[in-house]
């Protein structure tokens, strides 16, 4: 068994996000995707993003608006969103307090 | 964009453990792995279990001591643990109050 704590793990700023990026434990050979966490403040949004890789996110702290080309949800703690690849999406935590905290799995789409 | 909403998804009761397995969805063919969200009562304990598959799974909610052939660790909400092929584990929410919520991901070895 392993442990990954997101309270330790090496972080760095990417615009107003802290990105914590699963390279660090060198597992990429046991599992069948990368992973991160990341952390939006209170307030903030991230930067519109779009990659070619799947996206599967859970929420783990406060609350998620994503915003894509079909639209903005909210997605509460506990809850996942997928993003499909080549789809623009920004994710915004409207929390005047708490911290959005999400784990991101990703994958090239022909891995699956 | 999909959204997928614990609070709302088909589960079962194994033993004691609530679980909502992701084939509900039908994106198996999408993501390289098998995904579920399960639920450990104040209190209680998952049954031993053991696997061939590999298994990470993120706390979401309360906070978990994860017990295996290598010892026992708190995984505090946010953090995850990567369970290793046929190791055998149990999971223990040690909370009087607050229930214990895990997204686990797993997938065959030879899958990675």
């Amino acid at each position: 068994m392993r442990v990954f704590d997101n309270t330790t793990a090496d972080a760095d700023w990417v615009a107003d996000i802290e990105v914590a990026r699963w390279e660090q434990y060198g597992v990429g050979d046991s599992m069948p995707f990368n992973a991160m966490w990341y952390t939006v403040r209170p307030g903030s949004t991230s930067p519109a993003d779009r990659h070619p890789e799947v996206e599967l996110s859970i929420v783990v702290q406060g609350s998620a608006v994503v915003s894509s080309d079909s639209g903005s949800v909210v997605v509460e703690r506990g809850a996942a969103f997928l993003i499909e690849s080549d789809e623009t999406h920004t994710v915004e935590n409207r929390s005047f307090a708490t911290p959005l905290l999400v784990f991101s799995a990703y994958w090239m789409p022909g891995n699956a």
